[in-house]
């Protein structure tokens, strides 16, 4: 069976969006991990802000990564995140995770967003299910 | 006042990200949108689907054009989505509005996302706040 | 195995809370059903508008039922509400209810609720998740 | 103007709905609180477990004394819940809340049910509006 730390890099490896967006792996536990994140100008919307997209990119590869860090491939059935603070060009986010619960079909997720501030810029909450298939 | 047309022109112009991912604009009504994209390499996941974002992004874009056509600047307060189907590289994404709930302050839009073959790929619900600013 | 109406039947039998509410079922189809309820003042808030439990409950039964009704037994995993618009004593409530996605494991069901002047008054989304076990 | 226990007491005092349910405010403080409720036969549905109304009511019933306590009337206009937990006929839920972001416009909590053995039963999520109209 393969450690999280070997799933994970696994994942992340042939992630190519989580590439484009420069996430970086900061910690990974069984069932957590924390990722960072620098906004570039590519990600910025009309208001001259980040994208939303931006802060649930980075929320939904944490949530695949804290899940599937079991061992069982897990998929996302229901996300939700609020927006609660802008974020600006050049930003340093990182996203933390939490188990709410986990059973062998299901887990939740919640997983918060601070900026280089400690300010909190986003709230997600995330659903999976767990497959039988194992990582190897 | 701006038409429609007009605001979500002048949004789509300064969106380096709805760019990026290559959002086409199809159709703008007052309180309503129709936006498309092609899903490129760069958007794929370790599983060698669209990563969550993509469809996410694409949401949030037509969410925020379509609560901004009514002529108020407007933010989004909290979304939500359910990844339905597998989206492939190649695949063509619709989003189609739906305005569910306008008062002067909060609207309530769903969105569905579907495939060049009418398959629904993600359900999404958001809810704007608008602020007193117009556009011009 | 049996009907969607037997399995239905048998629930309602049983459902103290719904019985409580006095939820009645208008139609029940496979993967589908329309509820009503008539707001009591035991149901009202500090506001004297029913309590969001009201609308949450009605919405909940129906996806309980909708989700069942296909033979295997359901239960709900993640679910929300967005109230639209009040609801005063007197009113009377119809839930409708849409399957939006179905799988061996899990279903997607988005349930509008609207009042006797076919005012929309919640708009709920619940995800279920299936159990092998069979109703009989 | 009104203290956050003048606010709640006047809020309590009128709702029917909280009333019936049995909820008890063990404590109040500006933009949180903690209520609890007793499961009753009468809350049970077709699977002899708690129906998942009984811990919206609650936690539906702590966001809005949270929200309101500020002095501002506010309203809901978003929630969601995961039932993580089976809830039996006796058990005591208590209903922690946190307020997770707060401007003049909205509001954000988060919301833990526990029983009487600690466990968590239900995560809620809800989004407020706040009027101008102050609480006297």
């Amino acid at each position: 069976m393969l450690s999280p730390d070997q799933i994970i890099n696994q994942m992340m490896e042939k992630d190519s969006f989580s590439k484009w967006l420069g996430i970086k792996i900061e910690d990974i536990q069984k069932g957590s991990c924390i990722l960072s994140l620098t906004v570039k100008k590519e990600m910025l919307n009309g208001f001259d802000i980040a994208h939303g997209g931006t802060c649930y990119s980075l929320a939904d590869s944490a949530l695949a990564f804290a899940a599937n860090s079991h061992g069982k491939k897990a998929v996302s059935i229901e996300t939700s995140i609020s927006h609660t603070n802008k974020v600006l060009c050049g930003d340093k986010l990182t996203a933390y995770t939490k188990e709410l619960n986990k059973t062998s079909k299901i887990g939740l997720y919640s997983i918060e967003i601070t900026n280089q501030e400690n300010l909190t810029v986003a709230q997600f909450k995330g659903t999976v299910l767990f497959s039988d298939k194992n990582w190897n």
